[in-house]
């Protein structure tokens, strides 16, 4: 059974039945009604004016926005555990055109406001040394750890007193919310957040995500970007579809509810393996090598997280039998 | 009714159906079992070995074929009209790194070997002059004229004795070999071709197209520049589904006979109005203003192009009733 | 005897003397008091505030300017003929990240309101085409023509009424100002350029030119991407020495007088073979083959340019016998 | 008295008496006779086929270098303290396309092969992460180490069985040289280099710089870059002179032991507060914010180097008088 990625999930029924339905005639490229919804819809949700940009990659997501934010001579500060430096194939620096990733420490991949004013305060302010121009932060981070509306504030407030931008990367923010039931305006806008790559992919989505722009004054620049890189998909209806079905009664947040309780159901199978407390839907434990191969002679399919060390991410669709054999599993080692 | 362009149509049911059946758990990205087939499925309609990278647009099947034959510091050859020179938002400046594209005259969007030498031999061999590394054509081509296997040899000759690599924009490769009846090996790598965007959202696909590599020593540049520029997908059965669906059975050429019976039908109703041969499923006519309105009151949707030209597009869907109303309508003009 | 470019003329004796007198311990890069004096020396020369950039080649002036008023995403509007477009191997890709140059045509490699504005109402508005973001003029032309103040002032205001930034590359501007007697700020500032690339190489510089900037507020962008590409030498005094010992009493005006007296001498020696008047310091003459060869067995080294002309370039040190014995020798043919 | 850095320090008188007696009518860019015996001139100086390429910046050799070593979407490894990651503005991002810089920790910005070995395993070989494709060190490094021709050609082994590419940035190769007396095939090319940036600008030159390249077969390439960044300067004579000055009688040399003197006269002034041990001419001094107020009091120009530490750098002019004047206000603090 799938424990390795909520990437691979299935996309939930409401999607293909809107993919399905979304299957008629109409305007292409973001032309269509379906498209024409989203600035609305998460307008609306965001409780701020937004223009949200549908793409079918968190990278994409991520780096769209972070070339708009960044110049390609300046630099992005991110932890060193980022998904943008580790597993996006140096998409940052193709999209901004050599704009430089500055690396963070901190425990679970988080950000602190310690550490950006210090990898900032290294920065010799000449034209030799990169000088900074956008933060970002991954929420839920890379390490299933989730930040607080008051966190992201503070780390708001130093990036605009740094003359920084400031983005999200919200592969799982979905699963912030659901961990905290946060104000999504709180965890974003509000505390400063430019842009956010809003995910759905690994919550209930087929092939569609979004990136959503609070800096409206850049939705020009992005949506040429999006073209310029081979991401304007010229049927954008089934991308929209599948976005309005997840936003359609919470969606997004009962999807992402369920794979956190997956997650804390495995926690609690044994909470003294734990590398770092389970908040959103990623659980790392402390497993030998022989541990790890008896779980998978059982049938559960995970990743080694550096040696001694599993990683187990749960997904909207995992509950009863299977999950609580895991459990069971997990508790038996 | 929409005439405007193939790329809006609906996607073909069993496109659909094909979709819904991928809707399981399995690898991430490339590693599941529907894309773990595209190689073979190529490899055996092409009758060579080939290299089968999903996409999600044209535009990224042609700028990855683009970036992986032509340095930064080299040039490609298209004709003026080509897509990748007009309709993509400066895409091959950006994927390639600030290749240019050096443009070709000739009527019909159509290169010839004449223009082909006579662009090389305009260029001084040194180092202050852009140097051309590949040859790009779009077949059939944007005023919907199809290459016959001869012609794309002759060109792929001439590119080998150039020096240059062979590419081709398959966006409506279908519909041109449909309208010939040739081989598709002919047209392609017999023919000198290294790397073809083959089209399938224009022709009943959803959201997949399709990059077919015959030079396989550059696959692996490709994977990365795929992933590098946000174009692998995590769930990326979705889209080795729908192309799979549209290769068994060769359902990818009936749709294409399908949309070029459909011009024809309309190419027919107006010999005399014809600014090009119909071949394909584009049809351009010679229409006047206030004909053009007529045929809008009429509820016929489609682009003007140029003074006193309209283009007409058919799809894989349209026939019967519609079509022979708006067929009717163009004659009665 | 070269005629073949002023490119390859020797440094005046003033230059030679200022780099001697400035091989004195000092600041790096920029730090020095010769760099120091060049903002100041710029804004004085022009009648406005000005940021002055030396580096040593025309290549990375005109780059540097055009990287920073057009982004990668858009296009630069010049000549077919220009510079930028034949003779610098692609460089304005490199430095801008992929913009594009759109080709404009006119007699003499000079840009007319015309042509910008057809240039610009061929471009659809919208995310599929490149849009334009900046028009660059050569002043004196690739052919040696000279735009007067007012043929440029009516391009400014078009440039401004189209949303364009204005780039003049003035590689050879001291001829064009010797030529007319014009004022400089009326060529330039005045008549809406934004930035000009201020040619002393061929006019009696050893190794600098200098990009000449009146959008102040781009300044610091500028000195960025300079060190970025490499182009802050470290010794900058030797290239600043330079620059201020051909201000200095005019002696760069004095210099391209020189010159243009030069080709005036060889334009009188045979009008009718001219084949665009000799305004600056080039001189194309309709001359045959054999003709050229015989030039060339007297001993003159120029390039043939296109069939049946040549062009003969004259310099700052071109004047008495030699350059009287060219004129015989072409009047004689 | 400067001993900020060796960047600022005068042009060799023999350096200047080059360029002037270079001041004669010749070839443009590359092509005059200077130029011309670059690639014999230093074939012969490494006893292997090389070819040179000059420009005026370390920046520009390292970046033309790792430009072609390192495709835009791969990795090249280096020191965290290396001068391309920390004082070129990002440069390698911009030639390169994107390509990234990892990291390496290291004493005295010194490369092991367990830091190499170490970085390389930790990237996972897939599309997700920056393969590494090049290896880059400075000798001397950035705190005044020298390899030894045995250290390099182990890092030489480890990264041809790697696959990487290797490079020197060589800004201070002279001063390394010197220090060690061994051989310069040894240090690299019998080493496993593939491209040296060698620094004259530092060592009596006035503003040229070489590379110089053992993988022939990349030079087209180069040459088409060097053109493209803007560093084809049209009187290459003038950097050439420059450079055949200082290989004439190993005048490179001289100049480098006179450095390397001066530095040990002030390290041997106070050995009990070296930071690292004086191999080439950098001295790094343990001295407090009061005694390094003192020594500027003095009349000494230098630059703190983080709390507590300064940095003196000699040249190949500081001799005699004021260097024993500071020697003796060191010993003295």
């Amino acid at each position: 059974m799938r424990f390795f990625s909520d990437n691979a999930a299935p996309a939930h029924p409401k999607v293909l039945e809107a993919i399905v339905a979304a299957d008629k005639v109409d305007a292409a490229y973001d032309g269509d009604a379906w498209s024409q919804r989203l600035d609305g819809a998460f307008s609306d949700l965001f409780g701020t004016e937004a223009r949200a940009f549908w793409v079918t990659t968190g990278t994409a997501a991520n780096c769209l926005a972070l070339a708009a934010l960044c110049p390609p001579y300046r630099a992005i500060l991110c932890h060193r555990d980022a998904h943008i430096e580790v597993d996006e194939a140096g998409a940052p620096g193709f999209f901004t055109g050599g704009a430089k990733l500055v690396l963070l420490e901190g425990a679970g991949a988080k950000v602190t406001p310690e550490t950006v004013a210090a990898a900032c305060d290294r920065i010799r302010n000449d034209v030799h040394q990169v000088q900074p121009a956008a933060l970002s932060i991954t929420n839920a981070t890379e390490y299933g750890l989730v930040y607080r509306a008051g966190e992201v504030a503070t780390l708001g407030k130093l990036a605009k007193e740094r003359g920084l931008s400031f983005h999200m990367d919200g592969a799982r923010l979905a699963n912030a919310l659901a961990a905290t039931g946060e104000n999504l305006a709180d965890v974003t806008w509000r505390a400063g957040i430019d842009a956010v790559s809003f995910g759905f992919v690994k919550n209930g989505g087929l092939n569609a995500e979004c990136m959503i722009l609070f800096r409206t004054e850049l939705a020009d620049e992005i949506a040429v970007r999006r073209k310029r890189s081979g991401h304007l998909l010229s049927k954008g209806r089934y991308l929209a579809a599948q976005i309005l079905a997840l936003l359609e009664d919470d969606l997004w947040l009962q999807n992402a509810r369920a794979a956190n309780a997956a997650a804390r159901t495995l926690a609690q199978a044994a909470p003294q393996r734990l590398v770092y407390p389970v908040e959103a839907n990623e659980v790392f434990l402390n497993v030998s090598t022989a541990e790890a191969d008896r779980l998978r002679v059982e049938g559960f399919d995970f990743y080694d997280w550096g040696p001694g060390e599993i990683r187990l991410v749960t997904s909207w669709d995992q509950q009863g039998e299977p999950l609580e054999r895991l459990a069971a599993a997990i508790a038996a080692l």
